[in-house]
């Protein structure tokens, strides 16, 4: 008897096999029980069958309990009712662990609850459905970038300085010195695109965000794409045809997680290139055709980035925005140096933001007066400055946010369902 | 003109290109310069003839320094005595920018003076083909587990409390709680396992190490899967064909690098199931057999780990230490309580321990008892503790680390070299 996962069980029809799981819900109707049967790569229902097996085995059956870890033997039949097409009729079930008062019931359960049992919520079909997305996204993410020539360098965590203001740093001591988490990746990509011409980074990153938003975590993943010789236009460009690929791809591979997670998928199926392209000034202009006061200069905040999106059923990137509401790295734009060469992409139905990027300052004098006006410590910079010393080009990036992207193509409106293990304001557990 | 990159130069033959890079070297002989240029994929050797363009560019030519930005343009014409087989017929040059005494020159440097020089240093040939070999591993990891039905997930940095020890933590004040910087995401895996039968998690860990070997970094990646109804010996059998599944891919995509790195391939070619799989006792006597004094019940350090390999000609399991040198949440060996259900796998020739692993205790009971005996606090493990209350299960898992895996792989003695940014006691720059 061979042991056979759920989702390999098509291929043993009419043969005897082992699956070993866990109890998903018990019906039983006299001579009969129903389990099913979860085993992590699908359910699958089983049949107990009075006159089939042994009356102690048929008495454990109406005794098992939700997530009992149990072994299931019996022979696979078609079935055209069940939702893997397949079920087990039971010849033998051993029970390997009896779960007894499983905390997560079919009845509704609070959020706070379920984040403080994020270890056995996992379990839930929601939350299957939300990370096996999450995981075919990263993929594609990584598909999309080897196979186009980029190169992984991943960036290091412990970093010296800060990257973009100093204030949601999280600090450790490091032998005596202080080092910080990475807040981006994207001085080491610039590097790194010097070295390899394409680069990319993808893994995790921290902001000590004080605000509880549904759109922030104190840690999440970033993908930060970096190429030489890259303009603004080339890297809106390659923005616009990532995020198409990726959606599609995820459309296309996990269409059974999205009718889980009932997302309407028409408005996935929308996000095809080309994707609309508007300076910042033309964003103020509908922002205020639609009766938000924003005052030219000031950076976006979620309300804004919402109501921009309602206007399009794709993503839309935002260019150009005023340089002083922007990192010091950004390059001006040499027909309006006010202006950022910079371009942020807002995911569609209020999703916010979901990359943002741009060209960067790539001229030696200029980059050390930024510096030196953002008031940052020089010699911290010593080794980004040598990037604009020794053959320097001009290069542009972008950083995606994974679980806010994740949040969009699923349809959930927090992101603390969209990582394994959500890590908040006052959320550090399990 | 198309754009093109070293690496796809095959398809331009005859073709007039651009090609966006940087001088690698320059050699000039009267009325013809051969530039080096490389950019980032490859490096092509640029032939400009006085008679073929204009005396402004020709002299531009023999000023260019290391490291300078160009752009080249000219017509791609095959060259058999070329090591990618194409050279260019230049017929422009444009400046970029003039590199000035570029600090890593053809001479040799020491080792400090290049690690402050990170940035830069990620130019040289060498460290391309570390880098592209420790890419290609990490993607021959994701594709073996992502083909095998293990679903990624992420496990979280920041945690709530200690997995192994605590001297060597690193800690951050997380609005005004304690949080640690994680040293194995194997808990979070367990709990994943019971959730989707398989699971993967690679993501960097964090070890406050004291000590300056060439073995240790403080911030390193792992690769971490787990797996639900495994034990020790399911355990062996996935870690086994995993490596050898790993070494053979890198051994098939990355050939060239291997040269550039002077690797015997030979002994990677040995790298083949089975591998030798001796007891802890019988390493014990082999070592004695060796000379080396050991005491049966203490871990092996470096030496013992070196002494092991050079028995053998491929990586060796070792397996069933005993319990008191090893984690609280490994299994006992139910013939023998005071061995524990554990495999660490030896890179060989001297590289170390790559792989550490085993089944992990899953019953309630024990595993209360063995926070209570190695003085943990209870609390910070009930979540833990719940995967045994709730549909437990034998499993089993393994971590291996990613950097000197990548050492070994590349014949790199010292780990400092096998990732992007290396951070080390005494190292968080560039």
């Amino acid at each position: 008897m061979s042991k056979v996962y759920v989702e390999g069980i098509a291929n043993h029809v009419g043969q005897e096999v082992a699956i070993k799981g866990w109890v998903y819900n018990v019906r039983s109707s006299g001579k009969l029980h129903f389990l099913l049967v979860r085993d992590g790569t699908g359910t699958v229902q089983c049949v107990v069958s009075k006159a089939d097996v042994p009356q102690e085995i048929f008495d454990r059956c109406g005794k098992l309990t939700q997530e009992s870890s149990i072994v299931v033997r019996g022979t696979v039949r078609e079935d055209p009712r069940s939702p893997v097409g397949y079920e087990i009729a039971v010849s033998d079930v051993e029970l390997v662990q009896q779960a007894i008062d499983y905390p997560i019931t079919p009845k509704e359960h609070g959020v706070a609850f379920l984040m403080d049992q994020r270890h056995l919520w996992l379990r839930s079909s929601k939350q299957h459905a939300i990370l096996r997305v999450r995981a075919e996204l990263i993929r594609a993410i990584r598909d999309y970038f080897d196979s186009r020539g980029f190169l992984l360098l991943d960036a290091p965590i412990f970093t010296p300085a800060a990257c973009e203001g100093t204030t949601t740093l999280f600090a450790t001591d490091y032998f005596g010195e202080k080092a910080y988490l990475t807040q981006s990746g994207q001085l080491y990509m610039e590097a790194g695109a010097m070295a390899f011409g394409k680069v990319y980074c993808l893994g995790p990153t921290f902001r000590a965000e004080k605000s509880k938003t549904r759109r922030h975590l104190t840690e999440f993943w970033m993908l930060e794409p970096e190429v030489a010789y890259f303009d603004l236009n080339d890297d809106m460009d390659l923005a616009e045809d990532f995020v198409a690929t990726i959606v599609a791809r995820v459309l296309q591979r996990r269409r059974k997680e999205l009718e889980v997670l009932e997302r309407d998928v028409a408005k996935l199926q929308r996000v095809k290139k080309p994707f609309p392209r508007i300076t910042y000034d033309e964003a103020i202009e509908i922002l205020r055709r639609k009766g938000l006061h924003v005052n030219r200069g000031d950076d976006f905040g979620g309300d804004e980035e919402t109501a921009l999106s309602e206007e399009f059923d794709r993503p839309v990137m935002v260019h150009r925005y005023p340089r002083k509401c922007k990192a010091f790295y950004m390059k001006a734009d040499p027909e309006n140096p006010s202006l950022a060469l910079c371009v942020d992409m807002l995911a569609p139905e209020g999703y916010g933001e979901i990359i943002g990027g741009g060209q960067r300052e790539d001229d030696f004098q200029t980059l050390e007066e930024r510096i030196r006006e953002h008031g940052l410590p020089k010699k911290a910079f010593s080794w980004y400055l040598d990037l604009r010393k020794y053959g320097s080009v001009p290069h542009a990036g972008f950083g995606l946010g994974i679980e806010r992207t994740v949040g969009w193509i699923c349809g959930v409106r927090h992101v603390r369902e969209t990582i394994p293990f959500p890590r908040l304001m006052g959320r550090l557990t399990p």
